[in-house]
């Protein structure tokens, strides 16, 4: 099982990397960090004749990634009680990908797994919750399943340090991680 | 009262437009159609020594426009049980007015009320219920009650005509804001 | 399609049951006040090697009833952001129910559909959200739709004659229940 | 600080039980078993003239030992996607206190702090999400903190000893705890 990370963070080394890797100390895995690619927004044409035209940016080759791995970890900062717009962005894009003939992005989608890593200023065990709810129905959607979320609570740079809940929960992750990447693909 | 109606959707004419206009029939306001407009996604540099960098784009222009309103009515498509990307993309920048020295953006954001029109093809009245609470959680933040919002089904160009109740509901909106916008800002 | 109401109010003639007759205007059905039934909370007795004991009171009565029935309307009062705990302990002994002899609860329940009712003081249009996604849950767990819900806003006797969004969407139920009363059952 | 636990579960030695005691091991504390009161669900009189008629069963006495603590530990099995039928009727009747000229009993619970502990069959770390929620906000009502929470996952008897993340966070919780009891009241 190979492992790729997507990084929704703006911010290089922040709070929500940090976390991310303890999670993924000592694992083998594909980092795709978002900010340092340009994913525009999506302009919905999935009722136009033509449907969607190409767009010139690294969408395209980041879901080519993507797509050869077996386990999808998402991380990203909350944002307004929800996921970064970069992230957003990215995700948007599927449903350019669920009309591309290439692939059959949803049935390939649906043999993943899907795990979620969030870290919050303001109660973010609370207040991330519609965040993860989004993100489990999105999955759902896809017939991927969230086999598991963390969420972290951090305001200043650094401060994730201090969440020893947590680091005790990426931990577990860690664990589970790499039994998972263990098992054959 | 004055009011300003923030459009999220990608495409012209879609659904969420039509049942915005419904809301809207007959009422003095400004239309910000944020596909028209270049925002970028934030770059979070809350924490750099300098603050936030000078972003080239339309974001300041729109809150220069957004400040001189009472009532603020945003409206987005749901895509994957969320805002829009570029909606969420206009939220994530708040972070930066918030240390814009040039206006107090949370003590002007709170004089302000709220309204929230979303339209969604997959059970919204259920799984738009996550974008509802980050909405909500974040016009708290700001201080701006959020005083109402419609939550409107539709998967196919023009399906909104048929969902009766999401009309029946965007004409107690336009009621309301007919009322509103009577009174003295 | 045959109708029945399950009241969750404690108190007679309160705003859930204003808001209820609304909806229910002009249409045949069955009234089931939970208040005047006795229904024991349940003991969890699903890992006994017996199964459930017997219960002495009137929970079996009320399955009969609403087994007879296509279409459930469930209204309660919002208490402490969830149903009622008359209803609560009325849903949670369905777990009973499951393991019940005589019927294949769980089917027969798939074959009806349900709607909400509820009625909050404390801005129930976002704070009763959790309370619908627990019915929600509860709903798709049996199979059976959750067709609509309408939430009223009311704190002191007779407040929801007020919420004039309330009383229309009651009115949109009423048209919708009829329809579904003159098709076959 | 002393420490009262609100055991919400029907059956004896439960998995919710299980993940407790992990979470209680070497702390001082008074356990109230809810299955073993009498704890009528409300009848809701708040606007009557006379107020609550007084009600012949345990909830008083529970209430009276409640107060003496400073910590309150709310666990309960997930029901339905809610809190156990016992444990919400013993929380409905908080509207009953809140009318109780004994006490301020707002004010009481204002200066306490609140943890939870759920175990669930069905997905609970999501669709458990709702009864959190609830209990938030029941807690903000009455101005008590909700200082953190534990989701287990289990469905048979003793299923939760194999949940390794939950008895993680029971362990956290117990150090949280024990630093809590140490210090002064």
């Amino acid at each position: 099982m190979s492992i790729v990370v997507l990084h929704g963070s703006t911010r290089k080394g922040g709070n929500t990397e940090t976390l991310t890797s303890v999670a993924m100390e000592g694992l083998d895995r594909t980092d795709i960090f978002l900010r340092d690619k340009k994913i525009l927004p999506i302009h919905d044409q999935r009722h136009d004749e033509g449907g969607f035209d190409p767009v010139d940016d690294d969408y395209d080759g980041i879901i080519s990634e993507v797509l050869q791995h077996d386990i999808l970890v998402f991380t990203t900062p909350v944002y307004w009680y929800g996921a970064s717009g970069i992230l957003k962005n990215f995700i948007d894009r599927w449903s350019q990908s669920l009309r591309d003939s290439r692939y059959d992005f949803k049935a390939a989608m649906a043999s993943k797994k899907a795990y979620v890593i969030v870290v919050g200023g303001d109660n973010p065990r609370i207040k991330a919750l519609p965040l993860i709810q989004q993100l489990k129905y999105t999955f759902d959607f896809m017939g991927m399943p969230l086999e598991g979320y963390l969420v972290g609570q951090a305001r200043r740079p650094g401060d994730i340090t201090s969440d020893f809940r947590a680091l005790t929960e990426a931990q577990w992750l860690n664990r589970v991680l790499k039994k998972e990447s263990e098992s054959g693909s």
